[in-house]
């Protein structure tokens, strides 16, 4: 199983070798390392520094990890079960001193999971998230405030046999990791106009 | 200057000594780091794989580069001129097959720059992400589809003196990098109760 990126130029280590698995070791995720992560997200950058994540820590067992589970679709449910620790990421949709729009929560969120996702990977543990679960029940279950909303699940955990999994995900858990070619992302000066920088 | 991060719990050398300077050197970035910048980018994880995220890469001196930088509001205007590098970033609000709504491309486009930024640092070169900037006029400068949007500038760079900027950016320059606690942040079974994971 080789899950390493195919990459035209070299990156860092973390980042190269950092994919999502269905397949989770059944045991539990050190203390510490779920310290560090949070850490990890606790630094990331956010606009006017105002930090719009929330996390909800589910421990196998425990009741924050059963009442994420519940608001998983079934398919999700199929893997995820098997994974130690699930979190709920949210964000406060509204900045902190008054009741503006924070246009940029999402993203945000997005850079302090992905913060923790390599922190996690640096103690070699993997993560996987989804957006496959029911927002609006996550709301209700953690009581959440109105303005703030659940956004992702991330599964965290040690890497397991692949065997362990349902038929249908073992081809993609084993499959080669594909990405779109850097000319239909990377541009200069207009929409469709490809960057020098990326020609290989 | 010490802008390393004040963390409670060890994390990965990269994410402690991120920050967002303002005060760039004028010179420019070797075209090998931007590659393996945007190699980074693309390595990210998105929501079914549908990789969102759309960069325009701008020289300093060239027509990207201008035009990323008519958008920004004056304050940015005043210490992004120092910048070798503008990365204006985008997102399709759209799943590739059809015109379903992607409810979740600003936390991918968010994943994305994250992964950029850190590949930055690990060549020694230090972000400074923008949301200050006018969406609509980058929209039209470079040619958006309308399932397109501008999301965020992101300033790209080597360190440079603190003493070149406006004296009222400089404070913040040289100021410790903030954070809330993690306990105002980090919940277990319901919002407001505090995760004992986080305990000091």
């Amino acid at each position: 199983m080789d899950k390493e990126a195919k990459t035209d130029f070299e990156i860092h280590p973390l980042l190269k070798s950092r994919w999502s698995p269905r397949a989770f070791e059944d045991r539990p995720v050190e203390t510490e390392k779920l310290q560090r992560m949070l850490e990890a997200s606790r630094w990331a950058p956010s606009a006017s520094n105002i930090q719009p994540w929330i996390f909800f820590i589910g421990l196998k067992g425990d009741p924050a990890y059963n009442k994420i589970f519940e608001t998983l679709v079934e398919f999700n449910q199929l893997w995820a079960v098997n994974a130690p620790v699930l979190i709920l990421s949210c964000g406060k949709i509204t900045t902190g001193d008054n009741e503006t729009p924070n246009g940029i929560w999402q993203y945000d969120v997005g850079q302090s999971v992905a913060y923790m996702t390599l922190q996690a990977m640096e103690d070699e543990l993997y993560v996987h998230q989804m957006t496959g679960f029911d927002a609006l029940k996550a709301a209700e279950l953690f009581s959440l405030h109105e303005d703030i909303r659940a956004v992702s699940v991330v599964a965290v955990g040690s890497l397991g046999d692949p065997a362990m999994l349902h038929p249908r995900m073992q081809k993609s858990e084993l499959a080669e990791r594909e990405r779109k070619g850097m000319d239909t992302f990377v541009f200069s000066e207009k929409y469709g106009t490809a960057s020098d920088i990326v020609e290989i």
